[in-house]
């Protein structure tokens, strides 16, 4: 049996949708940037394999995360998300030279 | 014509190492590791199309962009680099409050 409304890996994918579809929570067929995204970076074989290697209430947060990861390369080819680990460390040495600044 | 000492990723994928391999410069022979890992995160022809779509003098930063992320994956099959923007995101609260709080 499948869902009248099938998710957005599946109709990216262009197979039915079935009741139990791994990826179905976590891509909606509202919102197939989400999938089109982690299917370009990851491949759509190993997201449906991280999500299947962890518990349930786990998934949501790989696929938010593998999301995020997806995203940030497709912005941002060289470096992905990277790039942001980067600034962070800038913006945090930057703080620091502000505490001992304001230490002295 | 090919290699004498096949790079780490035709090595894995079994095949023919050639003179003009992309892979080659970025996943050399000694560090089968690297090459494993981002071959399980983001697959070969993800890697090989990454680097294929990007001017040479920005292929090693590429390549170790992509194996960092990948190998943080690895580390961490939830949040992956993601865990790492967290910490630092909390690191730069902590030191912003500080400095607040030296300011009061």
């Amino acid at each position: 049996m499948s869902h009248s409304n099938r998710c957005a890996a599946c109709k990216s994918l262009r197979r039915r949708c079935p009741k139990d579809c791994v990826l179905a929570p976590y891509f909606p067929p509202t919102n197939p940037q989400r999938f089109a995204c982690v299917h370009k970076i990851f491949g759509a074989s190993n997201i449906t394999k991280m999500l299947e290697q962890l518990p349930v209430h786990l998934r949501a947060m790989v696929a938010d995360c593998m999301s995020f990861e997806a995203s940030s390369r497709m912005e941002d080819p060289i470096y992905g998300s990277v790039r942001i680990i980067s600034r962070l460390q800038e913006q945090i040495i930057e703080a620091q030279s502000e505490l001992v600044f304001e230490n002295t």
